[in-house]
């Protein structure tokens, strides 16, 4: 049973105050109490600033301890050498948490840095504060209206992301929305002087709110510990893991981003194998992953059928999915003759990849085609396939109502499904493709940018379902 | 030295027959004649169609004897049991050459099929009718004006493109220009009856036009020439090559999509091994490496600094770039002190990537950071980024002139330079995307959508140089 670590005021907080001057750090606090009042967070805000009373239309006070409410949390964006001072204040204040946006402590590998964090950290495990950081964005959680004093989606979703770097967290939080993977919490915790990644996942393992976990990591402190939260949590819920730093040069450029030892590349494969963990290399693949996870069901086995127009495509993709272990059979007889009598073409030949004709047909035409294939005993799973390259020749009012006529034939397919929406090429091209990326996760359908993208996320899927299956036989 | 194929009438035509009706497959042959009037095609124009006297405001014919003045170039878009007899007709009009778009032949698997692309390829030949096809999309070639029956970029350029594939020949015509590398012919010769391969990769060795060689092929009938052609081929200019059908799946497609024997994944690695071809998996990355070819010098050697914004990034570049055998070393003091020196920042950490906010101070600030990393000795090559989520919380004044900033400051720089904009997100800044991308090609620097597809191209290219400096030794 996994012990609910107290992190709730770090999410829910009544009130946040944000120390920082517009002078230092390029204003940064000025963006965090901007992103409160945009991300309509209900409790009180509170800006703390040495040089006004006012600040964007709130009264501002020269210290913490002057703020006559309670203040559950604190984002501190001031220079380190301040921050001991404001930690103790933080304390006087009966401050439940806070998060240090600032930089320049342990990551600089100076004696200077390292005491200063130290000193922090102490301070604050004294004064009972629990402290996100330094170095880091902080919180965002848009049920509670904290953001990353940047300009996020409001909207609240199933993933969950515990992440050390702070670009990360920007770029996930920004792109996984879009992909139809709203961010349940994400966290930016940086040095980890306090609060850790095993601190997190464990948070996430136990929130209703998240359904799948992401994280991004440069490395930990305490490695047994983080080993028994992994695993908890990958019992618990789906979770993918990026390692920074794996190779010798990420390594050694991660000592100097969070001050992290980073571990050996091996070590960390066989710990994410032995927890049940999917490891990816990037941001995207990790969104990518989040998406089958979040909307498809595992499917029996690794036979697919590919459906859609584009037919140059079709040897690469065969050739594209057969190296991430995925197997496109050859379409039988009676599903052939099924799709000639549908949509008859003349010299037209019924592969798979199936290129059809049969969403010039219309919507009716391409359900019964896709129900034929959906029926093929010899499939696993179907994969719809758009190339917008291919749709320039097409007037606009078939192109608009292509993606819209392909979800729809979906919804009468029996077996696990997936978009590829790929071959985008110009600003106009991304607008509908967009829009119809939107269209299909709405509908429940998982979209991919390119045939590899959803042939690896899917090889790691399917992986990852078979594992299960097998520890637990 | 190579024999000149004479392929001269194909990509200029003094004049162009498009036989074919609106009712058939599609109505492709509208398609051509009306991109033959919107590509400025110079010279006559002859539709041909039983039906109609007049097609687009040009007088049409019946039969192609007709037709009262010569004609060189014929595009075929008839059902494929109506082909025989137009090349009958073709060689008794004394055609140079046509492209035979219409299906239905030897990828058939067929009797029928095999012995109607007999019957046309030895026609043909009696006749001393050059035939392209049957089962392709024909000639793209923008500076004579002649298209694949889409809307294609009018610009011409420097890649040459061989390519079995319809869909990819569409794909890559529109994209590569968009990314900097228009073309200077394309052509998509589908089941290769008459001129193959071998023929029309021997025609771009020696064609001024072309200084890239691009090829997507499935299969080859004449193994023992095409070894001869590419190794000849690949002496003369840098050639790039996908394999589709190079896996047993995509090799069952590959038959049934034009006809071809694939031949094994080994073979095939072997023999680009052994002629000095590069070899890519897909369309991506083959634009990826034109671009090198075309913009960039070769490196002399591993070493990269990376330098830009989007610190949390930082560690996933080096790891990204180290799996691919490129190096980000650690930065000198002395380069470090530079850096500090142009750009003082509380708590701020130099590193490869650097992090630079450089760029927020101004182009001449921005020009003395890039200038100090270029003259740092243990590098070999600049790799600028950008990403776009990052941006977002920066005015639009400050993003619109940032890659206009970087661009200027790398004229200073001696070393080879390229750029990754990366982490685009939505359509608005899709918008920015393509017009920085555009900048970057226009100044002669390459670009990168993302670190994977910078450093998979930049580790191909330097192999490229570096097998070939071995072998001339």
């Amino acid at each position: 049973m996994l012990k609910t670590p107290d992190l709730e005021h770090i999410f829910h907080p009544r009130s946040v105050a944000v120390v920082g001057g517009s002078r230092e750090l390029i204003g940064m606090a000025s963006y965090f109490i901007e992103e409160l009042i945009n991300g309509n967070f209900k409790g009180e805000i509170y800006p703390v600033n040495r040089n006004k009373t006012e600040v964007m239309g709130l009264k501002s006070y020269k210290n913490i301890r002057d703020i006559p409410g309670p203040v559950d949390y604190v984002i501190v964006a001031i220079p380190a050498k301040y921050v001991p001072a404001l930690m103790r204040d933080c304390a006087a204040k009966k401050v439940k948490a806070c998060s240090i946006f600032t930089a320049g402590f342990g990551e600089l590998g100076t004696d200077e840095g390292r005491r200063l964090e130290q000193e922090i950290a102490e301070t604050a495990k004294e004064g009972g504060v629990r402290v996100i950081g330094p170095n880091c964005m902080g919180v965002y959680c848009p049920s509670s209206g904290l953001c990353l004093g940047t300009n996020l989606p409001r909207r609240s979703g199933h993933l969950g992301l515990v992440l050390q770097s702070g670009g990360n967290a920007i770029y996930l939080s920004r792109v996984a929305p879009m992909r139809g993977a709203p961010i349940s919490k994400a966290v930016s915790y940086g040095n980890a002087c306090d609060v850790d990644e095993s601190d997190l996942l464990e948070y996430f393992a136990q929130d209703d709110e998240t359904r799948v976990i992401g994280a991004y990591i440069e490395g930990v402190k305490d490695g047994r510990r983080f080993r028994e939260s992994l695993t908890k949590v990958a019992q618990a819920k789906p979770t993918i893991l990026i390692k920074g730093g794996r190779t010798k040069a990420g390594a050694a450029t991660a000592a100097s981003h969070t001050g992290s030892l980073a571990g050996s590349m091996s070590a960390w494969a066989s710990l994410a194998r032995q927890a049940g963990v999917v490891q990816v290399n990037s941001m995207d693949e990790l969104i990518d992953l989040a998406l089958l996870f979040l909307y498809m069901s595992p499917p029996k086995g690794r036979r697919v059928a590919m459906v859609g127009v584009g037919g140059g495509l079709s040897v690469l993709a065969s050739d594209i999915f057969s190296l991430e272990h995925l197997w496109l059979p050859q379409l039988s007889d009676a599903v052939k003759n099924q799709l000639q009598e549908l949509t008859p073409s003349v010299g037209h030949i019924y592969t798979n990849p199936v290129d059809t004709t049969a969403m010039f047909f219309g919507a009716d035409t391409l359900t019964k085609s896709i129900k034929a294939i959906d029926a093929w005993d010899e499939i696993d799973m179907l994969a719809l396939q758009l190339g917008y390259d291919f749709l320039d020749a097409y007037p606009l009012s078939i192109r608009e109502t292509l993606v819209d006529s392909m979800v729809e034939a979906v919804k009468a397919v029996s077996k696990p499904s997936l978009m590829i929406l790929h071959c985008v090429f110009s600003p106009e091209a991304y607008q509908t493709y967009f829009r119809d990326q939107q269209t299909c996760w709405e509908a429940g359908l998982p979209a991919f940018p390119s045939l590899q993208r959803a042939a690896r996320a899917l090889n790691r899927f399917i992986s990852y379902h078979e594992e299960k299956a097998s520890s637990s036989a």
